[in-house]
């Protein structure tokens, strides 16, 4: 069903919040056990349909290729059975994982008997509005459903198709294990007027989660009534200290920068201490050369790295998402920290020392999620740390900061039992 | 000084707001001893300007009178000595909090040795705005202060002299005690233009919390692009299950509706088992009237308590904060959670029952930052729950929930330690 006119999409709106709401109610009363046995359903059920979401995929495939796509986003786009067979497979690693709901995360006793526990419980309604790939359809229900919640799940339209297919595949899934089967609700319109109309839903839909390009992200928050956890890419740093270990912080900045360069947890920009800038630049900069990397450099950098070509203020502001970096020299690490804080975007940053004072101190005072020491930004990831799947990489700093894996799509209430107590004063 | 046009006020929040950032970067790095010194600097430069902040507050209170505000708001304004002493006693009492900064809440370590710590971290910077009494400016500052956030108080223009006199003190104890002075600034202008000015500065602010009338913190959401956490008033309510202690049950709604009836968590509506209304309704109603309580009721309830006035539908979504209260009689515990759910307000919400089923069932179903069992709902207070001062009650689910404190004001970084870990896949 397409919908026409701002009446009728209107209505859909209302009754896609409205059935999330109600799917809410039914799934926060559930039982862990029925939450993983509907996950593994639901991964059953999509690799059930493999063939028919591949060949609802193809739709899309060839739009794609009509429409002059470029090559690497046809690639993000295709599914084939290995890939569908990798969805079904992390559903069933985030059924695998501990369930966060239910789990006291503090409680006590008030002098008169009172006890008073803090208790996990789901969100509520989560929405999710996305420009990626088709996997991210079904990873996102699985940690929404983990965690008790249920979703509405808007995908780019260059995926309708394929996000339709794992979204009735899910859905089966969710009957098959007599789960409310608004849990996971894919909207099916590709029309962008329906993104405010979504938004303006605050008595229904608890969160709202963009994922994408910053220019969606910023439309989300400008247009949003509902809290929104911004999940931005990276503009992430390496800081090499003057009392580096010249070993780590050559291999810190190379696997920073180059390991893989598409991603929000690579590195943008490489700070120098002016001490070891003569020293280190030319050695670590011939080493991201041979990778293929371009460097941009301060003058300083330019001065000990004739190959460099010459920063602008914009290149330091930049996420290169690919073989570029900016290079400059620092006088100290406090113009480190204050380079990072004023050009960063909150996410992820390293500083390679063997001085326990400046570890300190760029802990304290870089404002990031996620903060390195003597290791690369690029473990800077849910998975590697060990939280299952990720919703992504927040750089808001309420609620969730960093990797947010199902826990961080609870909330908790006070649970307050007495046995008739009253206030006196 | 008055800020007069746009360009002005733009520059005046551009300021304070820079100053504000500049703070919150310099407070970051700062000891829990240095933040508790400068909390008992603040609190003695109250004592020791407590004459000049009574006379002007004195000139608040004649504008008040010459503007023909009611004696209770008139009330609300008003600080004398023993007021001012309890402010600062308050800020005192906030520095002997436990220190929420630098707690690890989690940590761990990856199997190739790489060391994760979740540490809690200042939020940096957060915005108040308010309506309430004068000493919500000295609460407010001490709470951020004591949790390593600088903080932008802008409070009501009746109480624009006492504010400020309040302001004034608190840089002059900040100044003492060598502290940044500009972690806490309140605004000088009642200009409301300003308002919306304040909420665009997300590069600076990462918290805004409205505290006052529910008009107040609607505008602020509508126009902020900075989070907000809202602390909407309570539409609490109490549940009297068919299985409950018929004592319990009428002492605890006549406390939780009448013990103190203009706070947010006083009872507005009482729910009633069909099962236990014939008996309970009368006589609890009785003990409710004798209180001084007007009841509306549903019909049902007005056939059992003929002095019942009929309830409206508006009466049920209404918070009276006064002596009047709702009263609904429900065929099962799940129609009591369905309009709890309906019309509550996410507050704190009670049943009252010995069934371990039932107070199971509600504790689940209802959707509210407290939910108490066989106590009354007016012990949803962070002072009661031994929080410290509260910065108010969250009626949010996102970030902080129910009663909030210093903690609550902190968010959390990844320290992420290794020994030139690099990431190979």
């Amino acid at each position: 069903m397409r919908t026409n006119g701002d009446a009728e999409l209107q209505d859909y709106v209302l009754t896609v919040a409205r059935q999330a709401l109600a799917a809410s109610r039914a799934l926060a009363g559930l039982t862990s056990r029925r939450r993983v046995d509907a996950l593994e359903a639901v991964a059953a059920a999509i690799r059930a349909d493999a063939a028919r979401i591949e060949s609802e995929n193809a739709k899309d495939l060839a739009a794609a290729r009509a429409d002059g796509l470029s090559p690497a986003m046809i690639d993000r786009l295709g599914l084939d059975a290995p890939r569908i067979e990798k969805m079904a497979r992390a559903v069933e690693a985030v059924a695998a994982q501990p369930d966060p709901v239910g789990r006291a995360i503090d409680g006590w006793m008030l002098p008169d008997g009172i006890r008073i526990e803090k208790r996990r419980v789901p969100l509520g309604v989560v929405a999710i509005i996305y420009e990626s790939r088709p996997n991210v359809t079904s990873d996102a229900a699985a940690l929404c459903l983990k965690s008790g919640n249920a979703c509405v799940l808007r995908g780019g339209k260059e995926a309708m198709h394929s996000n339709l297919a794992v979204g009735q595949a899910m859905t089966r899934g969710l009957g098959d294990a007599d789960m409310p089967p608004n849990a996971v609700q894919v909207i099916n319109t590709p029309d962008r007027a329906l993104v405010p109309l979504l938004l303006a839903r605050d008595e229904a839909i608890d969160l709202v989660i963009p994922r994408g390009g910053e220019s969606l992200i910023r439309a989300v928050v400008e247009q949003s009534r509902i809290p929104v956890i911004k999940h931005y890419t990276g503009n992430c740093h390496v800081y090499v200290d003057a009392r580096c270990d010249a070993d780590k912080a050559e291999r810190i900045v190379v696997n920073a920068k180059l390991q893989r360069t598409g991603v929000c947890n690579a590195a943008e920009t490489i700070l120098f201490h002016r001490d070891v800038a003569a020293s280190l630049i030319p050695r670590i900069g011939a080493k991201l050369r041979e990778g293929g990397c371009e460097i941009r450099g301060c003058p300083e950098t330019c001065r000990v790295l004739p190959e460099a070509k010459a920063a602008t203020d914009q290149d330091y502001a930049e996420e290169f998402l690919g073989p570029t970096v900016a290079v400059k020299v620092v006088a100290s690490i406090d113009e480190a920290i204050a380079h990072i804080n004023q050009y960063g975007s909150r996410h992820t940053d390293a500083v390679v020392t063997e001085d326990m004072g400046a570890a300190d101190a760029f802990v304290t005072g870089v404002d990031s999620g996620n903060v390195m020491i003597n290791c690369s930004t690029r473990f800077s990831d849910g998975g590697v740390y060990g939280l299952g799947a990720e919703i992504g990489i927040s750089t808001d700093k309420l609620h969730a900061r960093g990797p947010m894996g199902a826990a961080d799509l609870t909330t908790y209430k006070y649970v307050v039992t007495g046995s008739g107590h009253i206030r006196e004063s």
